[in-house]
């Protein structure tokens, strides 16, 4: 990174039909000028951190170590919620302290997370309404030309949790949610399929949703028209899709909702 | 190309709230770091491999020899279907083989055309639903990099066509359709100005839509308020617009409208 | 700019389903091949010279200086109206001339703006219809490898100006307008925090909005729920914001409402 090409991702919930998304990017541009920008997305719902911190983790991985990840979704902006820098597995995140960057923080190997504090890598003027600009920009510029993440603030081992509830297993039957609902009208749920599938022989477990049985399947294609039917989908959870439709049109689905594994008899 | 510095622009429906577009351009940057990626769109229409097709062939011509068209509109994931990588006229394309690629490619005075078979330019480990992220994007940061189309695969003469017919000329009756209709409203046709206006004297032809005439018109300016009208748009097509408002809510128009040219006498 | 790794930050009407930004930015880098482009927005309202004017004077002094911004909302094209390109305060912008450009132009400290009528420095070929490809964009390239202003014709003096009126004073009352309704639903006002509040002794002025009084607060959080208050915001104007919520949805502003601020007696 110390060449100063760092690439930096953005994730906001800024739309796309403001200056918002366009200030970070100057920001960052004049404080690191060799910086290259990629979009993960800005149209997340607005102040929504249970899509934002799904999002996020889901597209990290994809990039390649050294990259500065910039997420704001901040709807605590003018409160005392902190705001973090954290390195995870080779990456680098900067956001707000709400729960946000948790899902990408919890599950790496390493990381180390501090609080930002150090006003000499601030911006000059500090609004009481858009820190994205004002703070996590001219950080995650700092990071971007090779910065060190200890010269920020003091390290915390803690940040606040993402809302989401783990999943639990009770009586042998495993239960997790509908954690994010995508564009295509896909149901993407927490249950690993590797973790909670392995554990069964094959096709000796039963999925149920909204008090129905839902068939596994191996790719969309093998579905039958207008069947809500389960896959193993692109992140390793189980999905429940409707092929060539929209399993949330079909289903009524609402993010939370319970999704049952119960091994047959 | 060989510099690395390869520029992919990217089209797809995978609209941009969710991870999907994220994850092909961290897999090309991990794989091609200094790869420069340009957006065509993301916001297709889902699964539509007419406005898709449409997109591309419009968007490319105007980009420089060398750039790599990543195209993903893939309603046949999972299926047999294949996936392709071509060079047409200087420029890369990769995509699946479903009509997306065919009307960028049956345009180019030079292609050449291969099947991706070679699993040794694909990722690492490929998921039954996301083919984009898993394959194309690998192959596609090859090519920017550098690559040789010929190692990815046999060559082939043949590509799934676009579903859109050719403009038909019966008894002095020239027939198009409406092919595309834009965020304006402009109603974007089959008919090329050049090839179709030019074999009549100067305004000895009446274009004829939904049982009227269409005055054919110089500039959008030209018009009057309300009025829709033809005009020779920025590809060459005959466009009927609504200059400063709407031809789509106007006329009601639907994509697939035939437009027909007719002599007069 | 002399290494041609220029910044080129794009701001239209043009929505991001069709491939008309695509073009715009296929014919910068053939003419820049290494240019760097950022888009601020493509989303805005079809012909809305208001929002756009806005949003580009908002978003420029973000970035560094040497950026140039292509700016295309032009309802006029194929119509007589001019094409201009300025340097202001060492920033370029290259756009139609009908009071676009003027919020950032006017603001300047100091300007330099010029027609475009050098021929030389467009695109080979013209359409009626879309002066963004064929026009703008190339002399947006030219500028990007570090074109001289002067070369592309005549200097002018003055620019079409921009359709928002400016705050008056008149008995005591300061009277500005709601300029912009952002995305969030904030409104934005044309009174400057720093210039109409300064002169008061502390809070001894009452903003009053659609017949009432409205609180002014310091950050977004210290409103009570559902209640609309006025904050300075990011850009130093007055703000009318609904914490957690939309100010718009609230009190159904419409861009264009007057503002009142009044010294309390």
């Amino acid at each position: 990174m110390s060449t100063g090409h760092g690439l930096v991702a953005l994730l906001t919930d800024f739309g796309t039909r403001d200056w918002y998304v366009a200030a970070l990017k100057g920001v960052i541009l004049s404080r690191a000028p060799r910086a290259r920008l990629v979009d993960i997305t800005h149209d997340l719902p607005p102040q929504d951190i249970v899509a934002g911190g799904f999002t996020l983790a889901a597209a990290a991985p994809c990039f390649p170590a050294g990259t500065v990840f910039l997420a704001v979704v901040d709807p605590g902006v003018g409160t005392s919620r902190a705001l973090l820098a954290a390195r995870a597995d080779g990456r680098w995140f900067v956001g707000p302290d709400n729960g946000l960057l948790a899902p990408s923080l919890v599950r790496a190997r390493s990381r180390t997370v501090v609080t930002l504090t150090n006003r000499r890598y601030w911006g000059t003027s500090i609004s009481r309404t858009f820190h994205g600009r004002d703070i996590m920009a001219p950080v995650a510029a700092y990071l971007a030309r090779g910065g060190t993440l200890r010269r920020l603030g003091p390290v915390r081992s803690q940040v606040v949790p993402w809302p989401i509830p783990s999943v639990r297993e009770r009586g042998g039957v495993v239960t997790g949610v509908v954690v994010h609902i995508d564009v295509f009208g896909n149901l993407i749920t927490t249950l690993e399929a590797a973790r909670w599938l392995g554990q069964y022989p094959e096709g000796r477990v039963t999925l149920r949703y909204r008090g129905r049985r839902v068939t596994m399947v191996s790719s969309y294609a093998e579905g039958r028209p207008n069947e809500c039917v389960a896959v193993v989908g692109s992140l390793g959870l189980i999905e429940l899709v409707v092929p060539l439709g929209s399993a949330a049109a079909r289903t009524g689905a609402r993010r939370g909702d319970p999704v049952f594994l119960r091994p047959d008899r």
